[in-house]
């Protein structure tokens, strides 16, 4: 099936590339670990010059071969590649924002073989605590552009839970505010780098039992104390033999999940009679505790969004004028 | 002078040795790094035979000398070296806590050179969350001791700020209920271990005014986002020009100390029509912070002790009946 796009979404620590077809459909998907701070290094022929450059090797990497093969392809992009530490930095815009807004303001970086690659530039929130997202935005924009006209007229609140967990509340298609969490990133400090990681016993299973008690402590009484005095109980209770080494991990995470959710849910409440739906957007494993702690917040209505990133940077291409031969839609 | 006892604060990274006189007066004391995670290993003679024990090493750094001048002087000790990892476990006593309590519950290990080390044991309480300290049970009694009988009828709440802060409650020279909070050893993880660091300029000099920021923050609506959200703003105010590399350590030693206390005015309230005085224990520095952000967030009567940890030693082993040669006093 005839390609219509190239989509990238470049991160710190990964980059995916998809070869889109008709309606943003894909194609074919890759893979590769070249995020912007794990560049490849060994000089390469590209374009019959001898090049070092890392953003060159990676995106030859990542799409060389589809280029070859159809030279004209347009190539968008999202994510920290748009940094002032990536290839070119696409400066911030701020909310709201929406597909028009973002697809007006890409910055265009010409690679070696001659190719343009436009990055969608990252969004800015100048609250008195000012917020920033790059790439999420996309993915907010894909999740909203699969909406039905009647949902996406109503208030709703969208997760994307990771290292720096965002939670974003959109309506009508735009992106309005937004709150960051350091969740994900905070518990691998805590877990490697202070005491606690000291009597932890790591699994690869999955403890619900120890992460949902972890949710319920940071939702009870007990946990006004706040994050910074309840996660020394992932000690006291090892030391009171009522939580073993094994399930310490587990009831940490849930400790620090409930935290970050029982705010979010204060902070709704305090501008919504009732608590928004919710979409999540993230990896399996991380959903499902995000599910299982909402509900405990009393988050009735929670679903999972899939293939958000693809549909983001299909209509961001389509609203800047990328795809001029194909028709538009919806 | 003539010494009474020696006195050991004997904690996880150093080792303080007293010797005391009369009324517990200070005739000399010393400060080692042979804390019970750093003990010295190079063998030595001791008592006529080479020893490679830790502890004995440490003891031996810490007082042998004084001990080969008059070998019948008792010896007491607080702290870690009375853990599962120490020289002798000496179990938890539960809250309530007080002088009497303690001094009837002492642990004792015989030293190579016969000399027996009396060890003081720490305190549980067990709450919902159970917490425990060992060591800060002795700086407490030694700040009770000092109190007037008027002063020591009253609520009152110390607190001794660290790498994992603890706020006492204490009235008639007992100790009531305690909370730890982790706030010195999660700055130190944030700042050397996450994001947050990688934009941070380290300087000797205390800066005020982003400490005072960073407090008035977490005092303020936004900071109801609780510490997981408003740390991120360390970067996002780096980021929007309006926080500079080097104000950037202060500012969230400041947030998190600030989120600390605004989460104990907030404890206290609940119980207190109004805030108890605090008298505060630990380093200058960090009283200088704490006695600051206490001020921002209500606390009207804040005082500093000093030498609280020798008059904690000192009073358990009188009560203890350690001192029998000298007269009893108050």
């Amino acid at each position: 099936m005839q390609a219509h796009l190239i989509a990238l979404d470049w991160g710190t620590t990964s980059l995916r590339a998809y070869r889109l077809g008709d309606h943003g459909r894909v194609l074919e998907q890759r893979s590769l670990s070249a995020g912007i701070m794990q560049l490849p290094s060994s000089p390469r022929m590209i374009a019959g010059e001898l090049c070092s450059d890392g953003f060159e090797l990676a995106f030859d990497e990542a799409c060389g071969d589809w280029l070859d093969a159809e030279p004209n392809l347009p190539v968008i992009a999202c994510g920290m590649v748009g940094s002032a530490q990536g290839w070119r930095e696409a400066v911030y815009r701020e909310t709201p924002a929406s597909v028009s807004g973002l697809s007006s303001a890409l910055q265009t970086v010409r690679s070696l073989r001659g190719v343009d690659v436009h990055i969608i530039p990252g969004v800015l929130q100048r609250s008195v605590l000012p917020n920033v997202m790059r790439g999420e935005e996309t993915q907010v924009l894909g999740v909203l552009a699969g909406l039905s006209a009647t949902e996406a007229l109503k208030p709703l609140l969208i997760g994307l839970p990771g290292s720096h967990s965002k939670w974003v509340q959109a309506a009508e298609g735009c992106i309005l505010h937004f709150d960051t969490f350091m969740t994900g990133e905070v518990f691998a400090a805590l877990s490697n780098h202070t005491i606690l990681g000291r009597t932890m016993q790591r699994s690869d299973a999955f403890d619900q039992a120890a992460f949902d008690l972890g949710v319920a402590v940071a939702l009870s009484a007990d946990g006004a104390a706040g994050p910074l005095s309840t996660i020394f109980s992932c000690r006291t209770l090892g030391l009171t033999g009522q939580l073993s080494a094994d399930a310490q991990p587990d009831y940490l995470s849930g400790l620090l999940i409930g935290h970050e959710l029982a705010t979010l849910a204060t902070l709704q409440r305090a501008h919504h009679s009732e608590l928004p739906p919710v979409i999540l957007l993230g990896g399996e494993q991380l959903c499902l505790r995000y599910g299982r702690a909402l509900h405990a917040c009393g988050f009735l209505h929670v679903t999972v969004a899939e293939q958000a990133t693809e549909r983001g940077l299909w209509q961001v291409a389509l609203k800047a004028g990328l795809l001029a031969n194909i028709p538009l839609e919806v």
